[in-house]
């Protein structure tokens, strides 16, 4: 009702949507816009909408209204042996609904998949006022239009997410993370290819960090490396419920890689402390290529075994004006965090970098938006990811739900 | 452009949803009919699109043609050390597509999720002869709505499927079933807590069968279970990459389980022989119970608390008029396959039992139907699961995407 009422009172809304993942977080042109109000809207606070509804340890289902920190909503939900299935560098300050209306990603999509597969129910406040009931507290429910994932990844133009139900893993008990150097990325990939098959069902992330990107985080920040600076880096994680099993199929597939002579160097520890250490070399190069003056950054999805060449391809296409050309990001999910740090803004870079890498992103089918949505930034660029047939359908939903624009206006679509 | 033609050629169509699930044959009550014709539909033949299109062994994911064959698809796919994330009693005739439309659940939603999460991209053929585009080969891609998800489990009433990517997952190199029988729902659900503790990530399925259930497919297919009757039974299986660690876990968890009193009696295997046998004790319960004269078979979602207590008040219902009332499904799914049998059709029975059970189920909240849709036979009880506001958005969508109701008519929403 206060939502209804909140709705009804007000004639033009832009959610407030909190961070997407941290490589959201630093206001640099890699972000889309999607939660900054560009014109006349108005600002829609949800933090009051904040309580955890309920958590059931035996189905795993936990529920909640929109406004919850995603970690705070983790915490409770690990009092009970469960974990929610989805994870990001922004948890502490992140809202959940926003996570489902940005259909964020994070690390952890290897291992839990999207919450397009996670999320069972929503409830959503429409345009119109109506309140749009979508709960459901069950993993089988096909009992008509499986309508709630129109409003996940809609990044709010389609209805204001107010309470949701997801389903929960169990928390694992043993984690392990192993940190490698390889020269070439045919060996990435055949390492890769190697974690699915020997690591199976307790691998649970699996980065790339190239030798330019670890340099950033490790300058930046002061951090170590547990080993010297490889062309690229993995970070591999495993996540199971036997420390020894784990270790086990861990040590045998590192044997194999640096048998195979695709892993040259590396390290592995179950220790907390030096487990974060670790991630804090991946996760702190978002921010520490923006100390290079300026950033560049792109999210994007690419085919796996194509998935590095437009990093030295853009390097001989940006030429002297860019400070560094780097790749990162989630391998495991074809998800690469591709950024250009320069000393200051630069018009003539920029203008080198797009749309080419769009046009790259294309020609491969790829993804010009892996993670971040489309925003306001990438509206124009829709075009190389959507065909005509499937934007002129967006447009079409558009107008049916909210066919006076007054939710989040100005994103998504021109 | 075969498909487009084909669809601006007929002015009345509707999609030939192949069996959604071993429970879906058989032909009787339980069945929504979604895919039967009732009164002057055309009938459209998917065979021909039958093709696989690609199958990636690094990054898992498949894409091909709506009529592939289930097994047909998944054999490839194990070619290449995946597997397709779905599995079904039906998988020898049930096409991708089909099991799209309806959203198919099946014996391994525990572990692999639903087809939301795995689905990556789909072709669909619109009413109007458009051919959408939403393919898509990656778990990351957020440029804009994700529409695909209207066409999953809308019983081919908004577009036809033609074409599709999932992401499939790797092989499990060791496969061990334990079969068990207990005293009460109780330890059931205690053993089912204990199955996700313990066994964590390689449980692959749990099963449960109440002794009436076992009782039929033991008797009416001359089968022999490994134990003996017991009120519940419990199928509980892993799929993981270690076959010495995966035993050494179930053992851990089975020991446990039998100390705590809850698992009265078992017997664990790894050899295909004997699994396929226990599979068949549960598999083959659907088709065994029509040979009791009369089926009345239902598909709902329940809470796991109080998920079977409809059993045994549903029998003091129906009294004397039932041969059998009983239970069985997926429970870790809160999946309920609850069904009557009887000598013969009688309508007395089926007015004790609808709507009883449809109000029973939304009294908690369930849901009507778990697996196999509204279709034709449950467009009436829609309501007991969906809000009208809900309903009301369903009929916007179809009138969207299909305005002169041309896709599957008479089914879904009235």
């Amino acid at each position: 009702m206060f939502c209804k009422m909140l709705v009804q009172m007000i004639c033009c809304v832009i959610m407030w949507i909190f961070c997407v993942a941290c490589e959201a977080i630093g206001g640099n042109t890699g972000l889309v816009g999607g939660a900054v109000p560009v014109c006349d809207e108005i600002i829609l606070s949800m933090a009051r909408l904040n309580k955890v509804l309920n958590i059931d340890e035996i189905t795993g289902i936990a529920s909640c209204e929109a406004a919850c920190i995603l970690e705070n909503f983790d915490a409770k939900a690990r009092e009970k042996g469960l974990v929610v299935p989805i994870d990001l560098g922004a948890k502490s300050s992140c809202h959940i609904g926003g996570n489902l209306s940005t259909n964020a990603g994070g690390l952890r999509v290897l291992r839990y998949g999207n919450l397009h597969g996670s999320v069972l129910g929503v409830e959503v406040v429409l345009a119109n006022g109506t309140i749009l009931d979508l709960m459901s507290n069950f993993k089988k429910d096909n009992t008509g239009y499986h309508l709630k994932h129109l409003f996940i990844g809609s990044e709010g133009t389609l209805g204001i997410i107010t309470k949701l139900a997801i389903l929960c893993q169990t928390v694992s008990s043993s984690v392990h993370v192993a940190f490698v150097g390889l020269n070439s990325f045919d060996s990435v990939l055949k390492t890769f290819l190697n974690a699915k098959r020997y690591l199976g069902e307790i691998l649970s992330a699996c980065e790339l960090i190239d030798e330019r990107s670890l340099d950033a985080s490790v300058k930046q920040y002061n951090l170590k490396s547990p080993i010297e600076n490889y062309p690229f880096h993995m970070l591999i994680e495993t996540s199971g419920s036997n420390a020894i099993h784990d270790s086990e199929k861990l040590n045998f597939f590192l044997e194999h890689c640096m048998n195979s002579g695709d892993i040259l160097n590396g390290t592995v520890t179950n220790e907390v402390n030096k487990i974060q250490e670790i991630w804090k070399l991946r996760e702190l190069i978002p921010t520490a290529l923006i100390r290079d003056g300026f950033c560049f950054k792109y999210d994007i999805s690419l085919p796996l075994r194509s998935f590095y060449d437009i990093v030295p391809v853009l390097e001989g296409h940006v030429g002297k004006l860019a400070k560094r050309v780097c790749g990162y990001g989630h391998l495991g999910d074809s998800n690469l965090h591709l950024n250009v740090s320069c000393e200051e803004y630069s018009r003539e870079l920029y203008e080198r970098i797009e749309p080419f890498i769009y046009e790259h992103t294309a020609k491969l089918k790829g993804s010009v938006s892996a993670e971040h949505g489309i925003g306001f930034t990438k509206k124009n660029y829709l075009k190389y990811s959507k065909s005509s047939e499937a934007i002129t359908m967006m447009r079409e939903v558009k107008k049916l739900l909210d066919p006076s624009g007054i939710l989040n206006p100005y994103k998504v679509l021109n």
